[in-house]
């Protein structure tokens, strides 16, 4: 490598998800090459990200106010609140379903050997907003992991001391999958848990 | 997306190569949750590389000094030039192989109908020096695609006239594959069977 620099930005590269040695090198390239216009509003955007972005105290969302406009929306319904483990799931859920309701971000799940207990996932405040009692149910959509569904559980348990109704997504093969495809587990549970058909 | 900043940042990730919409939120949230100070790490090298790494004088190749070290080095064998497309393939090439001669970095081939003739590669500049009498073997390494051929035999012209013996990558390189991609065995196979070119 011919430039001290550009050796530091390739290595600074594959902080990214995904990204080797490889692509780290293409995408160094490709900004000094072709965007450095680009490449300098990705600088300004992750450094003004990372300073000002937290969490929002209602929802623990990121946000970069006090409270996510999610949450100081009027228009979202207040009677449904929606947990998930992570803002990814968050962000799935709003781009592929209706929803008009609140979300409440666990920000992980519940790992007791990993020392990640309901303090961590913020359950005392959840808790605290479950008993305000607008809430009427509380849609559980931790993943269906052997962690995500022990998370499940105790949420809905915190739920129900707090006469919410919890509810879980639907398990079972995917729309538009092949059943040949399908895990045992899923097709297993999906066999088990069969509707009868309308007329 | 709740929160504006969150979105931007999205949106300037995807100036990377190979970086779509679902990448980007990934790097994001990623960044954002776990890798603070890798991202503020990548802000500054970006930043930084954008700012100070421009284009060595004799090689033409990345560099943040007026000519890079590989320029600058005794070491190197300097009767013995090797020229690449991209900083990319130069890189590819001082990797893969044992090469211990120099390189001209042409960024981009022949392309008329782009607008790219020879003195947007730097020809004159490369014309000057080889006629300054010390490069013996001009390693003709553009990639094998039909402008990188053309190159190719412009610049073995270019050679010949200045009396250089000029030499190609033997084939072995697949034939419509670019450098960076091949793998180390068949590029270094490839360097050092090169062969001379005919008339």
């Amino acid at each position: 490598m011919s430039s001290a620099l550009l050796e530091q930005l390739i290595e600074a590269f594959r902080v990214l998800p995904g990204v080797g040695q490889k692509s780290a090198q293409r995408m160094a390239y490709h900004v000094l090459e072709r965007e450095r216009a680009g490449g300098q509003r990705l600088s300004g955007a992750l450094a003004e990200a990372i300073e000002k972005v937290g969490h929002c105290s209602r929802c623990r969302d990121f946000s970069e106010t006090e409270v996510c406009a999610t949450c100081a929306s009027a228009a979202r319904d207040a009677h449904l609140l929606c947990a998930v483990e992570s803002p990814a799931d968050r962000l799935a859920i709003e781009q592929a379903t209706g929803y008009r309701g609140l979300y409440f971000v666990l920000q992980g799940r519940l790992s007791p050997l990993d020392g990640i207990g309901p303090r961590e996932l913020g359950l005392d405040s959840l808790g605290a907003r479950l008993a305000e009692g607008e809430i009427q149910e509380l849609i559980i959509a931790t993943n269906p992991t052997v962690e995500g569904e022990a998370t499940a559980h105790y949420l809905a348990q915190l739920a129900r001391q707090h006469g919410v109704r919890p509810s879980r997504l639907a398990h079972g093969v995917p729309l538009g999958g092949e059943l040949e495809y399908v895990d045992r587990g899923t097709l297993s549970h999906a066999f088990g848990s069969r509707s009868e058909m309308g007329p």
